[in-house]
């Protein structure tokens, strides 16, 4: 669409207005649907960041979006109106905010609980270079409950500089809002408990609420009194919108419409596993909980949640809780399953580390959304969780080759007695449920080449098969092993096979991962090691096949490789 | 001493319980004078302790110590009276609470925050197994800024169980406790808000105060209150202590005598440069900023603070909160350096990645206490930086020889316009102040032997220079470079190198770090590539050097292996 420039926002009327936001939601829906995307969110806060604009001059004064998900109007209403059909497509902008990207954007984000620690440190640096302007940060109730949160908001007298705090409370994160710090924001819109704003002053916070956050009528009054109140001090401005406003079925359907997909989407194979399994397991064994972070239907859980409530736990946006929650429970003699995507168990490292690892206890994380992801970028590429784990003692490290292997893992993990981490993809396909030992790779094709293959997840192993077939034909054939377990290594195979060269694939980056592990067992021993994985470098968004190949991961790379060792001899 | 049983506890009246204390406080003080440890912050919980253990029944119910530092009084309390005197060394007693110790501790700790998550666990697993006992968190107020606690207090509602959560208030982390929630703490024992009783409250935390918690006859009957209120609710009991209780230079220099040491304490000459460098380069460049986590003295920054207050900020225990700062104020043309203790950057680890390097921002960490550090046992050894850092893109890792290498590289941070790490040892010796280029090893020795070790920081340089030494004058001689930058790995120097067996040195374990990334460089080159460095796995307290010698990096280590290589011809 054309631009609508701020010049424009700033002079229409209030029916000028509304109109504008309609014109833009329309072009939020009709591109999402085209194009994919964060659908819901976006279309809630299109007042919102029209008021915005209206009430500040960006990109003079910064905005933080937390998460950042939810800019899509604010992209519209800067520099990216005319390219806003590429949205999240291979070159084409990216649906979070990014600094490359224009200088409306201010800050990268990507996962929960940023914006007010960057609001922060952005006025700070403001305030001692003797600049003038203001900032936001616009964060949602979910991420609300992050523990950055509270660490920023400590530090709010500390830093003794002034932001405007925007908390759009749609009640929702991916799954709805829970818990304490929720229901205070709840109490406040429902005009309950008028005294929660203690909670915020005592912070150094001046309160302010809009409880109609889609009406343009409360908002720009609400703005304006924010900007006077930002002389003086910090303000929280709690906005309660509508998630999918506009569209009775996204507002109906916010979970379902949060992030949307163009194409007829695969089924998540390997999070619906996840629920059939683990609800299978727990039927059996009461030891069996399951721990999750603000997502429950995406990681395929709704249906243990249902069947076991009491068993299940949902501890909103807050990683790091869940994962001592998780080591809590197993030093009692429960066995946890946490599901987490990849990159969003970053958070809770140092748990790992400490609280499971450090204490050898039985938890088994399900670590979904591995590998190359695709249209949402470089926040979301799951390819560090084999080199942020690999180095970590007592943790078992699992990569199914398919949903059946996943099956068998994740019953194994239920009587495995140190933790465990199994990663995997979204889409994948079945395959038969065999018993796995924890520790053991599985051999393919075995074959008389001096080339082996060892690939790891199904992205890999199904490349090597596929470049076998034309290989073989050619008379260029190749053993592949299943290597499902990055650790504990499974030396006895590896001191077994006979092949000069062996070529590690792990849909991760090829430093610290499987490739490293397999030269270092065989470092000095004569045998060639050549790996396969993702370059050192952050991989923006794009669709996963096309982006693998661009950066190290392709049937070509395969080819190349295993054609280049035959030209040798 | 001999063990106080907690039937005497239960039975002995108030004099006799002051005596109990006094006993007990005269060990600590007397053991730690011989034995190195926490100091104040044990002190000032003697009362408090002995309380708890009057008022419940362990090991039936279970405590959970926050970061751990606190629970001498405890040990005594239990079967470790006979081995106290062995506290924190090798092979003796752990300084914290360790469940392989003693059926009295129920979880281990070492950082901050994590208590209230762990009793919460428990409890939860408790529930469901149909069991009956108390679960407490004694967590002290300086973690209690810490995010982790908030997600937790967020999920009490969620979780619908009961826990004690006690806060220590000694208005100290290991520097005076700083921040909003602090403060209100504060203006609670100063009876100048009771309304902030409401912040507890909407969490669902039934709130009482002790406002003189070094006196038991205002513990006891608390502690009674408090289990009679634990039947309905979660309690969260603010006690208000005095660091070093009891012994008036304690009292007055909490800071210094947090953790002291029997030895005549090496100087820490890298954090005594630290802040010389910091002033230095802050006098001439107005975007130096310096950012810490509840640390300024035991990394040196206590003069940056004096003198350049405006630009010194301590956030409390919020290490992911920090890291966001820097990362938004180096967006806004500031140049960050965040100190920080190496295992405790862990924390950050998410922020590390995206906001930081994901951005390809100048922020330059000072990773203090890198390497094995010793006393404090598995969750203070700084041996996983190496690990956690290499696949980052974008980050330089530089690792110092001594301490003048490290005032070169502090300063080339300065214009270095990407993130840079440092990560470098407590103690360390001066040396020259020479101009480094980031990404630039250094020979050290140039030998005509076919071996040559590439040894990175000071430990592993001082190993291999005293091992030359002898090495050489038997024949043995071998060449060394000083492999100061582990990223950007220096390429033209490593094609450049003739020798055919390459060693290399690491303060860190082996997996991830240097010897991988120089196996890697090599691999398929017909080079041999040897690594020294820990072993997979968590080293427990005890002497540096001996610690070191068990697990894998040793004067040893490095001279057979070069035998070995010589023997071999």
């Amino acid at each position: 669409m054309e631009m609508i420039t701020d010049a424009e926002v700033k002079a229409a009327s209030l029916p000028q207005l509304n109109e504008i936001c309609e014109r833009l939601r329309r072009e939020i829906f009709d591109t999402v649907s085209v194009c994919g995307g964060h659908l819901s969110s976006n279309l809630g806060t299109v007042e919102l960041t029209v008021a915005l604009h209206r009430a500040f001059d960006f990109p003079r004064d910064k905005i933080v979006f937390d998460v950042g998900h939810q800019c899509y109007t604010h992209k519209l209403l800067s520099d990216r109106a005319a390219r806003f059909h590429t949205l999240r497509q291979e070159g084409g902008i990216s649906g979070f905010p990014k600094r490359q990207e224009s200088e409306y954007d201010c800050y990268d984000t990507g996962h929960a609980g940023t914006a007010i620690s960057a609001a922060l440190g952005i006025a700070k640096a403001r305030d001692l270079k003797g600049e003038a302007f203001q900032v936001i940060a616009l964060i949602g109730d979910g991420s609300f409950n992050n523990g950055l949160v509270f660490e920023a908001l400590n530090s709010l007298h500390i830093l003794n500089t002034r932001v405007l705090i925007v908390v759009n409370d749609n009640g929702m994160s991916i799954s709805p809002t829970v818990g304490g710090t929720h229901d205070i924001l709840g109490e406040m819109k429902a005009g309950m408990k008028p005294e929660n704003i203690a909670l915020f002053e005592q912070y150094g916070l001046s309160y302010m609420g809009v409880y109609n956050g889609n009406d343009l009528s409360e908002l720009l009054p609400a703005l304006d009194e924010a900007k006077k109140r930002l002389e003086t001090s910090c303000v929280l401005l709690h906005v309660v919108t509508q998630k999918g406003h506009g569209y009775p079925f996204c507002e109906n359907e916010p979970e379902a419409t949060h992030g949307v997909s163009p194409d007829p989407r695969p089924h998540s194979e390997y999070s619906a596993a996840l629920g059939e399994e683990l609800c299978a397991l727990a039927e059996k064994d009461s030891r069996i909980v399951a721990v999750t972070a603000a997502m429950t239907d995406s990681l395929g859980l709704r249906e243990f949640f249902r069947r076991f409530p009491e068993r299940a736990f949902d501890v909103g946006i807050c990683e790091e809780h869940a994962s001592v929650l998780c080591a809590a429970m197993a030093t009692q003699g429960m066995r946890p399953y946490y599901a987490i995507y990849s990159t969003f168990l970053q958070r809770a490292f140092d748990e790992i580390v400490h609280d499971i690892c450090g204490q050898n206890l039985p938890v088994t994380f399900c670590i979904d959304r591995a590998g190359i992801t695709g249209a949402d970028g470089e926040t979301h590429q799951g390819v560090f969780d084999l080199s942020y784990l690999s180095f970590i003692p007592n943790l078992a490290i699992a990569i199914p080759k398919d949903v059946g292997e996943f099956r068998a893992m994740l019953r194994a993990g239920a009587n495995w007695n140190s933790p465990l981490a199994i990663r995997y993809p979204r889409a994948g396909v079945e395959g038969r449920v065999l018993p796995v030992v924890i520790g053991k790779m599985e051999v393919l094709h075995s074959t008389m080449s001096d080339i082996i293959v060892l690939a790891a997840g199904e992205r890999c192993i199904r490349i090597a098969e596929e470049v076998r077939k034309n290989a073989a034909a050619r008379g260029q054939d190749f053993s592949i092993v299943n290597a499902r377990f990055l650790k504990p290594l499974d030396e006895a195979l590896l001191n077994g096979l006979t092949e000069t060269h062996v070529i590690t694939m792990e849909d991760n980056v090829r430093i610290g991962g499987l490739g490293d592990a397999i030269a270092r067992f065989y470092r000095n021993t004569g045998k060639k090691v050549y790996s396969l994985g993702y370059d050192d470098a952050f991989i923006p968004h794009g669709k996963p096949v096309s982006l693998a190949q661009k950066h190290g991961l392709s049937r070509e790379a395969l080819e190349n490789l295993i054609g280049e060792l035959y030209a040798r001899g």
